[in-house]
């Protein structure tokens, strides 16, 4: 291929090719392109929640599942037994004192960020106990109702499949499977789980590696939602990991709040600590503990009433609080079913996250160089 | 809430958060994040293009978008009547001296970079004439049949619904939308295409903004395709446009080959040039024009045979080369499908390309910094 003949070039450097324009907003830094990946969803995408008033087909909830975006059926499950059976008597009546694993909290706060000050924090855990299910139902009722509880919180949410385990004997009340869950991922649920607490009981700001379909049976839960894009948003630090132990009589079974004590996970002799990485910012709180991204997040909300079903999709952020109904109880069931790791969704994902901990390391050290203020100045602004 | 005792807490520093980790290998750069997207990806999804022997369902197809993956189905179009009718005296009879716009270039390069030297470099679009259907099919079947042929090549391939348009009488022979994209995506084709070309013409590598179903009909196309991810590795430029004029006697009707000239686009008194951005990277030449993550790219490789199907997801980069049937022709359809810009994937597809070219900003600048060589050589490295 001989050269060809060129009309119009003025200069041979004219045919140089330039760096390809991002069309990012200002002076198009790495701080511009993740700012800019949050507004572009945002601008492309409702910030409300779509609100179905039955069932998606298999073809429906995959185009869902595609765009991973989240939808509540209203009263989706108010057909099944566990709508129209489940009370504090009933569900009394089929557990009975049959053991069941407790997580005791003073405040309700399981698997959550304490913060000790401006600039330190631990990941704290629940204790962790067994007790039969009619005490544990009758402690999380008291609470609720009685004023003159004052005792630990109590929340039965171990997420291990229980309501196929310890809560098997309720497992009959619910559907085997989410049929069109089922049928458009190909796959069974990898574990469902019985949630049963009150309003004392949250669940800090998490993701999970599964999609989601939670309903609601008794009571309401407040779901906050954040979409996996807002990753730099929810500013995820390595904290100090810490469990809640009881440091009462132990003859006691009321747990008391006062005797809660919070102890370092691996103090021991020749133990290690660990570092727990987690969201620190919270929604609900937006000025504190921000990034330099957290204004641009957008959440949803949505409250599930009884009856209603929330497809939570794979890798969203959810913050969840919770009411009671007139017996003082909240109780859900949900669904996990498999992520599909393959695409480009997970590993994309996990870029955006690892790119917003490179700008904040980034931004850390910017501040490291121009600051020659102490170092405990330099930690609470950077946290 | 009063401060809960702490036990077994070293210091009052060791609560304070630390940086949460990437999990990227080696330093953890912003090249590093880069890389481990591309080879994530790699990991999690086949290095080959599933083979179907039906066309999928709806809900088949949905999973298939969802994850943003190609598939081919081969035969799947082989009931159509264009698989059972098409041939040179077919189309020529239905379109006879229909004028048609027709695409010319010396070389099969429309759309194409045109590397003047190691760092220079044109967009070029072809010269666009009108010529009657059937003289346009000749010269296309004489290019390959004809061994004393040395005019320009003749490509039948304006991509603007012209199987509704310029060939709407052959449009009978296909069906009007593919079933089941057209169920999934809830949406008719926005764009049915013909194209009739021979084994000189070929597509650069380029992606776009729709999903889209591919039908092979005479001979075979030869497709490479690399996912969105892998933005980084195709070396986005922004490159001078140009276009190929023809230069020879007017009266000529057979574009001899040597009288083509690419015309700077914007060379006139008060006009500028416009710089295209487009993919410098060929995956068939991967030594030439790579960026540092070329390395990582994949491409899948596959073949449409007569009747063939292929699903090009939206945003693939795709290159295309042609082979023809024994009457010197190579000729398919395709359905555009409007690509879904909600959900993550648009804004995550664009967010990758915009940090893969401020790292490749950054990398230039480094290397400006440190180089103290001619300007010249500097580009030559950069480009």
């Amino acid at each position: 291929m001989t050269e060809p003949r060129i009309i119009g070039l003025k200069s041979r450097g004219q045919a140089v090719p330039r760096p390809a324009p991002t069309g990012l907003d200002g002076e198009g830094t790495l701080h511009d392109a993740v700012r800019d990946l949050i507004t572009a969803y945002h601008d492309l995408n409702p910030t409300t929640i779509d609100e179905l008033h039955e069932e998606p087909s298999p073809l429906e909830f995959m185009r869902y599942v595609a765009r991973n975006r989240p939808f509540v059926v209203r009263k989706g499950a108010s057909s099944w037994p566990s709508h129209k059976k489940w009370n504090a008597a009933y569900l009394s009546s089929i557990m009975g004192s049959t053991p069941v694993n407790v997580a005791i909290t003073p405040h309700g706060n399981a698997d959550a960020i304490l913060h000790l000050s401006p600039t330190r924090a631990l990941f704290v855990k629940p204790f962790e106990t067994t007790l039969p299910f009619s005490a544990a139902q009758s402690r999380i009722q008291a609470q609720e109702l009685d004023p003159a509880w004052s005792n630990a919180t109590c929340y039965l949410q171990t997420q291990n499949d229980n309501l196929r385990g310890e809560y098997a004997t309720l497992f009959q009340d619910v559907p085997a499977s989410i049929s069109w869950a089922r049928i458009a991922l190909k796959n069974d649920a990898d574990a469902i789980n019985f949630w049963l607490g009150n309003s004392a009981s949250t669940t800090a700001l998490h993701k999970d590696n599964y999609e989601n379909v939670y309903v609601q049976v008794l009571g309401q839960k407040h779901f906050v939602l954040l979409p996996p894009v807002e990753a730099p948003c929810v500013n995820e630090r390595a904290v100090l990991a810490a469990t809640y132990a009881y440091g009462g009589s132990p003859e006691s079974d009321s747990h008391v709040k006062e005797d809660m004590v919070v102890s370092i996970d691996g103090a021991g002799e020749g133990e290690d600590q660990s570092y727990v990485p987690f969201a620190t910012w919270d929604p609900d709180r937006p000025e504190e503990h921000a990034t330099p991204f957290s204004r641009y997040s957008q959440p949803l909300r949505v409250t599930l009433e009884e009856g209603d079903m929330l497809y939570l999709p794979a890798l969203w952020y959810h913050q969840v609080s919770q009411s009671c109904n007139v017996e003082g109880l909240c109780c859900a069931v949900n669904y996990w079913y498999d992520l599909d790791f393959s695409g480009g969704f997970w590993a994309g994902s996990s870029f955006v996250r690892d790119v917003a901990l490179l700008e904040e390391r980034r931004r850390k050290e910017v501040h490291d160089d121009t600051e020659s203020g102490a170092k405990q100045v330099q930690e609470s602004t950077w946290f």
